[in-house]
């Protein structure tokens, strides 16, 4: 139990750790007027979506409260559940809103950095994204902890139950189980919302400015530029942390869950928790790696940042060895392998995202070659490489499943097998602190680098950001892979908590449970399609609502250029807010379906197939899901590369016949890599926990 | 056991009605001289691809016949299966064959007819699709017939077994159910070579006609042009007649195994193969109501093909009742409802494509608009399209599957369900006999028109061969969503079968069997994702072959327009055999591989995960599947008729910018609904049967 409180040090070493690196980064200079002018209006509209986004997502949470207060007052839940959901939900929005913040303080004072040196910049936007990193684990841990220690509280000097009876800790994480609802629901809307406000103004800037008025990226006359860079911020920073936060909290209840079920008590929780705090430790050491020289080339940059990621990796390794042996001992040292297998298939994953992304291997090359023969086969050519893509990271988890299950003891005791699938999950997302700083770099370079085009900075400076930017591709493509591998295996040990879930409830109930889990049960297999469906109809309504808020943008972007005097001649400045504005509103309109369907159909399908109908359904959508995200960052990150491919220069250069097919493929990835494909892990994630705090309901009132 | 000579009577019934078909079309005239030759060249071309195609598939089966005797050797496989699996192979590329053949002379006599007008163009067009339909069915059920008697035979007068012992019927489903793998196979070569072939010139020949050249489809400057033609031969009318067959003969013995399994006896038998021979009946009669008067519009047109069809299953739904209260009594009239469950799916099914896909609904219209905002827009709007257009077929197959299940009484006996399932999958598939017709009139009037056109006939004889044509791309929707409906239902009646085969070789042999395909279960779970992956992959895998094909093409096209003197001025002819040539050996490498992963894959994945995750992988596959092959097919469908939409003078018509962005989906889809989407229905139904053939193998010889 003393063990335990590392989990609380580990948080708050996380959160001072970020503070300290927030007031290094506030103290940097803005630089000049017109950069510091740039930047408070990306900052200005940042918040102003954020303020809508949460009032709209208040409004959710207030009902979705008094319904689990209803659920409560009905005996299906404990009262812990509404307030736990809010807390989760609350600690989501703010790791999301820091990370933002300090973002949009970021972007101005990396391009300034910039006009001093590489590193510098590098240090400043790494810093920055560093913050995004710890402040979600921070957090995480927080809530977890918390959460912990009031129950335990709770249920032995309240209820009076005593510390070493098993009953106690199946009470506190079958409570715990239950938070990450609130988490993952305030991980959809801004994954929804912040992917469809950043891709509508994103291809609603490119479509016209760059398309129909010749106008560059970036261009400060293009009035949705200001609305771009703002989706930079709340897409890829604010909606990316919310996701990674569920996820790492989804790992540790879940596993901390099917340590219960698995007999292992108090030492089997020990392990993910203070496996998070060792990972914040590891992540603090290897941000310290992460520095280059001046004259550095991207593949140095890269090497800083691998330094970084891979040194945090190692120390978990050896740290949790230790770790595992101490708490449950030399006959259960298997368990340090599912950990490592996690680590390990986290770091493949990545890495075989960024084989099939990046420009420097050949999948990438050969997909700007066939722009050569225009829009159509260039965009053939980006589904089937997304598709082709997903073989290896379905064998990297598969494999990942079967070491942790069996390494874990499976073939003797199944619930320990599954309590290894479950810490696999948290040993890959035990360096999120560094990965997510890698990945939250992207969009504070690619920030700094639109500032220094609009700002009109010396040309050197704009290839210091470019720089940085193109690594914060690869990066962020490597991140995009541990998002979807770590979204599966958490996903699957949700699936196994919920199983367990099931059984706990109807013991206690008296219940006859008739869980028949088969693939040859109807109802599973009902579920299996339907399941498999969610993430198709999902990614068709998301990407159908970029399509709508990206005409909206283009019809006011060609209303500006029209009505407004002036605006191309450079003498009168556009209405940059209006942009913002429809984006902002746009988002939050159509953020509401795909939203509802995540939260209803777990329900409805629970209703009609039973609990064995939802066991079936949740894992359609984990392996569709898994399967579709993969092909959809896939996919959209190799146009993007080869997009940038033939801008460097190659098969034609910019404004070749290539260029222009290579654009289209480009907009097509867009709602793929930003939209679609990252709002699928939550999806599948969120299908779980709903899942998981309807489940008494449903066991009493299902039809079968 | 009288009753049951109902089935070689109506596989007679079919093959001479189709043969009296056959007669009367070829009565037909040809037309003029440039007609003939026309004709004769795509036939020659087809014949060439066939010839070629079956010489290499030849080498496919006599290794496989020689691997599948080492297994029967081995104590793996009765001696009947290699011979079974020869024949069904057989018989599925014979059905193509004729099919094609009949397909090949109808052409020229189907564009000659719409001299004279509309109503005999339709008769001769739909009588040749009739072939095709019925000599499907007609060979299907006289394999199967022949097999179950020469089984009965064998198992009674040489092994002495009693008529009246269960083991008998056991012993003929359970070596009946190996035998659909020869259809398989032989129908993934086909669909899979004859979908590359068809999208390599198609592709090929207008990115280069169409595009570059600026001449009109079915142009006769185009070198590709007859290979296009052979295109909608070989792949549309053979690679779609090999497919069904193998659909519906896998819906008959599957349904014959899981009738044992359930205890059904012969009389379960008796069922699946007595409402074939209904079907055949009922399609034959279907075909009598199928005509129109001479000024017929399109609506006009599609009600007599509806005629025809809805005509069936009226007539199938009225006998049926009365087949099964005969044949299992009273007690068990829920099977009847198993029938109409899938008789109702498969037409809801097929409206539902045709909703999403015809631009007489706003599905396609609102794509068609999208072009407004250039290529890029279009693909994504078709890609939702097709994503959204899942989710109702697979309500549609969840509610099949539930009200099958329970109404024949899997509430109280979970084999008899799974048999109702099977039936399910019978009572789609009987219509067969007319739907295929349907289906297969459609390249029939496409090759008529492109005749039409290149022997300058008048402008109203192709203006009738175009409202043949247009209707032939609804009911080529309608008969795509039938062939994947089918599809998945036998895919799940072959699952179940499967795990029931599993439990009578482990039976046989005093295995220990240790069969958990609950979804918790690692290897399962592991399996299912594998599965799910499959379909991605190997749609990756022939789109990119399509993709290559068609650039072989476009390279030779090119070439023949530089070299050859006067081409473009029509005062030379092009070489058209090179470009049919260049298809053909295309179709034959690029359809190897594809064609190994999925005999390799469940032979892998079964000796690695055993039984278990060789389910879960059929499911996996089986979900995926079905839901990328919906998607794909209603994605393709929607670009071509928006493309057609536009062309019709809406939108700004041909020409217009419009217009070349929906030519861009239109050539996206391409491979989409015709080679990658189609190919993904034998996919699923191959798995299962190589898993079934191999099964007793991987008992023996698998690690879990």
């Amino acid at each position: 139990m003393a063990t335990l409180v590392l989990a609380p040090i580990g948080s708050i070493a996380a959160l001072l750790f970020a503070f300290f690196l927030i007031k290094s980064v506030m103290k940097q200079d803005e630089g000049t007027d017109e950069m510091k002018k740039i930047s408070l209006a990306v900052r200005k509209g940042a918040n102003a979506y954020l303020k809508r986004q949460y009032t709209g997502v208040g409004l959710f949470f207030a009902v979705m409260f008094v319904i689990l207060l209803i659920l409560a007052f009905a005996g299906h839940l404990t009262f812990f559940v509404p307030f736990a959901f809010l807390t989760g939900g609350f600690f989501s929005g703010l790791s999301g809103f820091i990370g933002m913040r300090v973002a949009t303080n970021a972007n101005a004072r990396t391009a300034n950095a910039c006009r001093s040196g590489l590193n510098k910049g590098l240090r400043i936007a790494f810093n920055s994204g560093a913050v995004m990193g710890l402040v979600v684990v921070g957090l995480g841990l927080l809530d977890v902890s918390i959460w912990f220690y009031l129950l335990y509280w709770f249920y032995t000097s309240v209820q009076g139950i005593s510390p070493t009876d098993p009953v106690l800790y199946q009470n506190i994480t079958s409570a715990m189980l239950t938070f990450g609802m609130g988490a993952s629901s305030m991980a959809l809307f801004a994954r929804v919302g912040g992917g469809i406000f950043t891709k509508a103004a994103d291809v609603g800037a490119d479509l016209v400015g760059k398309v129909e008025a010749g106008i560059p990226e970036d261009d400060p006359r293009n009035p949705a530029v200001i609305a771009d860079n703002v989706g930079d911020n709340v897409g890829d920073v604010a909606g990316m942390g919310a996701d990674l936060y569920e996820s790492y909290v989804g790992s540790i209840v879940s596993s901390s869950a099917l340590a219960v079920a698995a007999g292992l008590g108090l030492q089997g929780i020990i392990v993910p928790m203070t496996m998070a705090a060792v990972g914040v430790l590891a992540s603090i050491i290897g941000t310290f790696f992460v520095r280059s020289g001046e004259q550095a080339t991207q593949s140095v940059l890269l090497k800083a940042l691998r330094r970084g990621t891979y040194g945090s990796s190692i120390i978990i390794a050896v740290i949790s060895f230790f770790l595992v042996r101490y708490a449950l001992g030399m006959e259960r040292i298997g368990v340090y392998f599912a950990i490592l297998a996690g680590l390990v298939a986290g770091n493949l994953i990545g890495f075989c995202t960024e084989y099939f992304t990046s420009d420097t291997y050949p999948p990438t090359q050969n997909l700007a070659k066939t722009s050569e023969t225009g829009p159509a086969t260039i965009i053939i050519g980006g589904l089937s490489l997304g598709m082709l893509s997903t073989a290896i990271p379905v064998l990297i988890v598969a494999v990942a499943v079967l070491v942790s299950f069996f390494a874990s003891g499976g073939g003797a005791s199944f619930e320990t097998g599954l309590y290894g699938v479950a810490i696999s999950a948290v040993g890959m997302l035990s360096t999120l602190g560094i990965t997510l700083a890698t990945d939250a770099y992207g969009p504070i370079a690619d920030n700094a680098g639109g500032i220094a085009e609009m700002a009109h900075l010396p040309e050197e400076v704009r290839e210091r950001t470019d720089a940085l930017d193109s690594l914060g591709n690869t990066t962020a493509a490597t991140g995009k892979g541990f998002a979807i591998g770590s979204a599966a295996l958490t996903a699957l040990a949700l699936i196994a908590a919920y199983s367990d879930e099931i059984k706990n409830i109807a013991a206690k109930n008296n219940m006859v449970l008739d869980l028949n889990t088969s693939i040859l049960n109807p109802p599973v297999l009902v579920g299996l399609f339907i399941g498999g469906m969610l993430p198709f109809l999902f990614s068709a309504l998301t990407m159908q609502a970029v399509g709508r808020a990206a005409q909206g943008i283009v019809m006011e972007v060609r209303r500006q250029f029209r009505e407004i005097k002036g605006l191309m001649e450079g003498t009168a400045e556009a209405d940059y807010a209006t942009c913002v504005d429809i984006c902002t509103k746009a988002a939050q309109k159509e953020m509401i379906l795909p939203a509802l369907i995540a939260i209803i159909a777990p329900i409805v399908v629970g209703l009609i197939l039973g609990v064995n109908g939802v066991v079936g359904m949740l894992a359609g959508a984990a392996v569709t899901g898994f399967v579709m995200a993969v092909m959809m960052a896939n996919a959209g990150g190799a146009w993007d590369n080869a997009k940038k491919h033939i801008e460097a220069g190659n098969l034609g250069g910019k404004g070749s016949d290539q260029h222009k097919a290579a654009v289209v493929g480009d907009t097509v990835g867009d709602p793929f890599k930003d939209t679609s494909g990252p709002s699928i892990n939550i999806l599948i994630k969120l299908l779980s926990m709903v899942s998981i705090v309807f489940a008494s309901f449903i066991l009493s009132n299902s039809i079968f």
